[in-house]
Parts: C-alpha cells; sequence; structure tokens
C-alpha cells in the first residue's frame, strides 16, 4: 500500500521524521507491505529532511488521482481545500488519514457516509488531543460501554494559559502574551481562548462517544477572558483548579454538550493535568472512569497518532463510526451546575442578606459564602449548590439591580 | 461467534452483567454475530443474575471441547489449571481471552507461540490495569513509537495503603488494617504489598512493549513494607510523594526491570493516581509522554477490559504479540537513581561530616541534607544526586558501621 500525505508543516514533517526514524518497525509492524510514497506541498525548500526517496508535487489532484496512491493523509488544515481533498479521494476509493477537527466537525456526516459507500477508511485520531488516543479507545476498548460522559481538556492553549495563572498568580492578558512568546498561543488568540477549537473537538468527540450529529451553534460555549487572578486566587483558596473543558454528558435521557471553564476539586485527575498537555476523562457504565493523557499538539507527537491510524488502516485493524443520528441538544436552560459567583458590593450591612434572599427566591441555596476585601473593593464570594441555567441567570439579573451590587465579576461553574 | 465463559466470580460475574446489560449494543458493534453461550463454574447457586439463557457445566473439559464454542475466555486465575486450559483451547483452534496475569507472565512465550501456530488469538488486556486499556494501545495507539520507557502503578493495593498514609498521617500497619477490613487487600497481603503482583504485571507489560522474554527472578523487586509514616512526612516536606512502580526501560541499549516505591515530584501525573486507582505512563520516541488511568480492579470494569478483547477477535482487530526475544536484563549493579535516605543518628558534632564523606568517597553527591529531632530520636535526611546501585550499597554498608549511625531506616529511590 502506497500513501500520499498532502501538508508537510507541523504535523506533515513529524510524519516524514516518525517514517524516517522508525521505518523498519513500522514496517515490521504491518501485516502489508507499504510506504509513504509522494508528498504533497507547496514549497518544499524549506524541508529540514532529505525527501529524495519520495515522489514529490505541489498539485494535491496529481497525488489523489494517482492509482497507486491507496491512501490519503491531509495534513493542510482548515475548511478548503481540505474538505475537497478529502472527499475526492474516498470518491476515488482511497482511505484517508486527516488531522483536520474541523472538517471532521462540519462535513463528517457526509464524509463517514461516503467511506462507507465506497468501503474505505476515514481516520481522524491526530483531530482530538493530538498524541492522547481517545477516537479509537471510543471504537475499542469502551465500546462495551455505554458512554454516559465525556470530559476534555483538549486545547493546549488554554490549559496553558490556566495553569501559568494558577501557579505564578499572574493576569490573564500577562500569561497570553508569554503563551504567544513561547508559540503556545496565536496572535490572535480567539480562537484557542474563546473555545471555539474546544468546540470544534466537542464536537467530533460526540460524534465517535455517542453516535450524534448536532448543531454547532446549539452548544454552550464560554471561553476563558473573563477568569481574573482573583478568581483563580479563591478559586486555589477553596482548594480548586480552574479548567476549560470540553464535556458531552447524558442527562434523563438527552445529551448535553458545552464547553467552558469549571472549578475542579483539586484531587480530580483533570485537576493534575497542566500547562500544553491533553486529556480526556471519560466516564461509561461498565470501565466507570477511564482518562487519557499527553501531549495535547507537537509535530512528532501528533504525527504519531496519525501514524497509528495508517497502520490501523494498513493492517485492517480498524472501526468505522456509526451512521450519526441527527439529535436535539438538551435545553440549555436546563442544564444543571454548582456555581462560583463572585460579586462587587458595597461593603454595608445587610449586602449578603439581600443577595441571599434573591438566590433563595429562585431555589437556589448557598454552600459557602466568604467576604474578602472591605469598603469599595469589598467583594462576596459564593458557592452554591446545583442550580438550573435560567435560575441562575434569572437570579444574576436581580442581583444585577441591587444598588448594594456594583459588579457581578465572576460567574463559574463548580464541578463535574 | 460463541463464546464460553470459565469462572464467574468476581471478573466473570462482571462480564455477565455486561452481557445482559449492554448485549444490544455489543451486538450492534459485531461484525459477526456472537452471543455468550455456556458458563463453567464449580457452583451457580450463588449467582445474581439469571443464568437461564446460558448452557452450564461444571466441567471445563466439556467447554472447550464443544465444537460450537469459539472463544474461551478464563476467569479462574492462578496457575493451574488455568494453564491447561488457555492451551487446550488454543491447540483446538479456538481463541482465548485471559485476566491471568501469572499465566502470561509464566508461560506467554509458549502460549502465544502456539496462538500464532493454529492461527488463533490470546489476548489478556484485563490482566494488567483492570479497566486500564495498555496492552491494546501498546499494540496500536503506540506501534509507531519506540518505546523508551513504561512506568505504572499497576497495584490498587498498594496504591490504597500509600495514599492514605499519605493523607492521614498513619502508619502503614493500621493503614493495611484499614485497606483489609475494606477488602483492598488480603488477609496474607504479601503478594501485593511485597509487590509480587507488580511483578507479574510488569513481566507481561515487557513482553507486548519491549518484545522481550525475561527472566523473572532478575528483576529488581522491593515493597513497601519499610515505608514508615515518617518517610511519608519528610517526602511531603520536600513536596514529593510515594508510589509504588513497575518500571521498564531502556538504558544504554539494555533493559532495565525493576518493582519498588519511588519518591515522585507532586506534579508529576503518576503522583496524582490515588487510592485503588491505576496508571501506566509510558513514554515513546513519537509521542512522547502518555499516561492511561483508570480502574486496576472491580468485577464490572475488569470485565469491561474483557468485553474489549472479545469485540476485537468477534470484528478481527486485533494484533499479536510479536516473537519474544529472550534478553538479559541490565545488570542491578549499573542501575542508577537519585535516592533518599534517612538514619538515626546520634546528635553529635561529627556526624554529618562522616556520612558526607564516606558518600563522597563514592562518588555521591548530596542534594539536600536536613537534621530532624534532638538526642536520641535525630535524624538526618538526604536526598542524593544520581548514584549507581553498587556505590549506594557499598556506601550504605560503610555508613552503617559508623558509632554514630544508630539505623539505616529509610532507603527509596527519588524520581523516574
Amino acid at each position: 500500500m502506497n500513501m500520499g500525505l498532502i501538508g508537510t508543516g507541523t504535523v506533515g514533517s513529524g510524519v516524514i521524521f516518525i517514517d524516517q526514524k522508525n521505518g523498519d518497525k513500522l514496517s515490521a509492524s504491518a501485516k502489508t507491505p507499504f510506504k509513504l510514497h509522494t508528498l504533497c506541498d507547496l514549497d518544499f525548500s524549506g524541508s529540514a529532511y532529505d525527501l529524495s526517496t519520495y515522489s514529490l508535487t505541489s498539485n494535491w489532484r496529481e497525488l489523489v488521482d494517482n492509482p497507486d496512491i491507496d491512501i490519503v493523509v491531509e495534513l493542510i488544515g482548515g475548511d478548503e481545500p481540505a474538505r475537497t481533498i478529502i472527499e475526492t479521494a474516498l470518491s476515488k476509493g482511497k482511505h484517508v488519514v486527516t488531522a483536520n477537527k474541523l472538517v471532521i466537525a462540519k462535513y463528517g456526516k457526509e464524509l463517514f457516509a461516503l467511506a462507507k459507500a465506497k468501503g474505505v477508511h476515514l481516520l481522524f485520531e491526530a483531530a482530538v488531543g493530538g498524541a492522547v488516543p481517545i477516537i479509537k479507545p471510543l471504537r475499542s476498548t469502551l465500546l462495551p460501554n455505554h458512554i454516559k460522559g465525556i470530559y476534555g481538556i483538549v486545547n493546549g492553549t488554554t490549559n496553558f494559559i490556566l495553569t501559568a495563572m494558577q501557579n505564578q498568580g499572574s493576569g490573564y492578558a500577562e500569561v497570553l502574551k508569554e503563551a504567544q512568546k513561547l508559540g503556545y498561543a496565536e496572535a490572535d488568540p480567539t480562537s484557542d481562548v474563546g473555545g471555539f477549537d474546544s468546540l470544534y473537538k466537542l464536537k467530533v468527540l460526540a460524534m465517535v462517544a455517542f453516535g450524534v450529529e448536532v448543531d454547532i451553534s446549539d452548544i454552550l460555549i464560554e471561553g476563558i477572558t473573563d477568569i481574573t487572578s482573583k478568581d483563580i486566587e479563591y478559586c486555589k483558596d477553596m482548594g480548586l483548579v480552574i479548567k476549560l473543558l470540553a464535556i458531552g454528558q447524558e442527562r434523563e435521557g438527552q445529551l448535553e454538550l458545552r464547553v467552558h471553564p469549571v472549578m475542579l476539586a483539586k484531587d480530580h485527575p483533570l485537576a493534575a493535568v497542566n500547562g500544553v498537555y491533553n486529556a480526556i476523562y471519560v466516564i461509561g457504565d461498565a470501565a466507570q472512569d477511564i482518562m487519557f493523557y499527553g501531549r495535547g499538539a507537537g509535530s512528532i507527537p501528533t504525527a504519531s497518532s496519525v501514524w497509528a491510524d495508517v497502520l490501523d488502516i494498513v493492517n485492517d485493524t480498524t472501526y468505522s463510526v456509526d451512521d450519526l443520528r441527527p439529535v436535539k441538544l438538551r435545553s440549555l436552560d436546563t442544564v444543571m451546575s454548582e456555581y462560583y459567583f463572585r460579586f462587587q458590593v458595597k461593603d454595608k450591612t445587610g449586602v449578603l442578606a439581600d443577595i441571599a434572599s434573591i438566590l433563595a427566591r429562585h431555589g437556589i441555596s448557598v454552600k459557602n459564602a466568604v467576604q474578602k476585601g472591605l469598603g469599595d473593593d469589598a467583594e462576596l464570594v459564593m458557592i452554591t449548590h446545583t442550580v438550573s441555567e435560567s435560575a441562575k441567570n434569572e437570579a444574576l439579573s436581580e442581583i444585577n439591580s441591587l444598588s448594594s451590587v456594583s459588579k457581578i465579576s465572576g460567574v463559574i461553574r463548580v464541578g463535574i
């Protein structure tokens, strides 16, 4: 079998590295002889590798049209032309391996159906979690389980920022700059810090874990941009750690999908996932809680996942994704969470009573409330018991209109 | 395909539970129709499940001889008759799934060869780490990697004991009693606390990760029975956590295998693995560091791994273990570690100088030394830089003969 690789950037060059370093091992583990045959990119002049053993082309159609190529590896990312490349390759009866979360999230349903019709595989382990195995485990290790929940730290940039804020006590803006300097955050960080990267990955996870196709605009999404060093400090005082999670879980027979920051108990396994690492924590009805941890990005680690998919195709040891059922997500209003609230208050008698009585009227009971600071700097920090999204929103809107409350500064969910 | 299950105890009853709860899902995910056909045990009268849909027998030979049975699941554990059952089933061209670490560790080499000769599979995901996937990931996810090291918390009993000592400040004996009361430790705890359970699992991991057959008596083994609450306390003061690890790693082209307690930095991912949980941390040359975490024991979690193996056979999506190479392990004398030493000393001038000069003479440099207590209770706690096993042993033997040292109380490796 011959592989054609389209895109020799970060992950693509990792694929070449592994081919050259571990080629003998890869061949020894393959039932069918195979090789990396053709590379496609616009420019090869900057490559760090000896490319003399590969055919080179700058035209992806030439690679995809080549009848000698059996497996197309798409690593250019983004929407087009990646979608067209994958679709064309599948149409021609070629297997496809990709790291493209966007294309799988947006067009997975049609592409899986096309692959099935053509009797070929479309694999995408590297689309979520980099080197962390999660797509295949959901279709093998966890197959005997009914999946009840999946909780992922799937964005290294935001996890780096939150970890640094936690460890250094620095503010968001300062840490973001550091992350940009280290190459962990892009110049325009919106896709990461706004939660959008996690959102696409969550949609992909939901396809595999729950077999569903959902409207991405129905997924609750909150990024980390409103989290301040004060929130981190108070959170630490309470033995909690803030993580941006991509969550998919079943509640009363309906599916909930959401991306938002969560305060976790510091002994939760996800709380120990620091820096640019990723982890996906899964609850199944048989295995119970299982976690997969590793490098969420990086050239060679991500390429390891790409090669694992390729070997699964070569050895015919892979799975297919079930036909996706379109489902309507559980209404956001009914999502239940415990909450952390931070209110900037005028330090006067009665403010706690005012807030507590509004919360009580909405059925929200308070687990714990602490006043921090004095005078104009006074803040009231509270942790509630479980409350619905709608009750929380109504209560906060009333609290916002209290003359004794100058600002609602922090609203973060607690626990999973 | 028909499955026959031999042994309906802890894990076997979990297999029946999953069959009855998730049977529809299992069937839907199978390419070939299959069912759990026959159960074998000496007595079924205590079963919590309705067994009326299964054939029952108390004679394993009857099950293994039955030409309708394609997959034999051996869950009785121990050496004989488990080994004979597995060998007989393979000889008759049946696939075998087992959770039996002892049989795989002792007879894996011959049994893998027999399975290969007969063109059938012998799978054993549940033999290491309970619900934690590690055998299959080593043969799929991690296949593109050259494995450099594997570091497992693979014994829940010892991890429960160490976690409880850590959290409660209690002594070993007290916590062991608690573990026995909770059913986490056996009346004779030697197999767990002495490290022997981890030893067999390490031998199995080495077969799969490194493709080697080693003499189990060459593996370094130390249990947790010498760890005291004082060691735990000092360790905590230094930001370290003690775990019993099963370690396999390559050093200068040779393999090292060892089971012993290790003090880990508290931000190492393995340090956050608490209670009866298991985790296996793997370093590959491509994926770099990856960790698999979950429940290391328990009826239904372990049965989830058994079912994953069965589905891999039914769907023909599995791997085989390479022919094992017999290797000689790296000499224990050359194993390098940092060390924690705790010496009970007579609190007099010069004791630190005496000890330090012996260490220096053996090329052991001290990273940090603290005197704890006074008078007859005085102790000297040290962390060394990296030192070879032989230099450490020679130095400790000289220190032991110093008149100012009354006892060498703690000798624990630091870091991996």
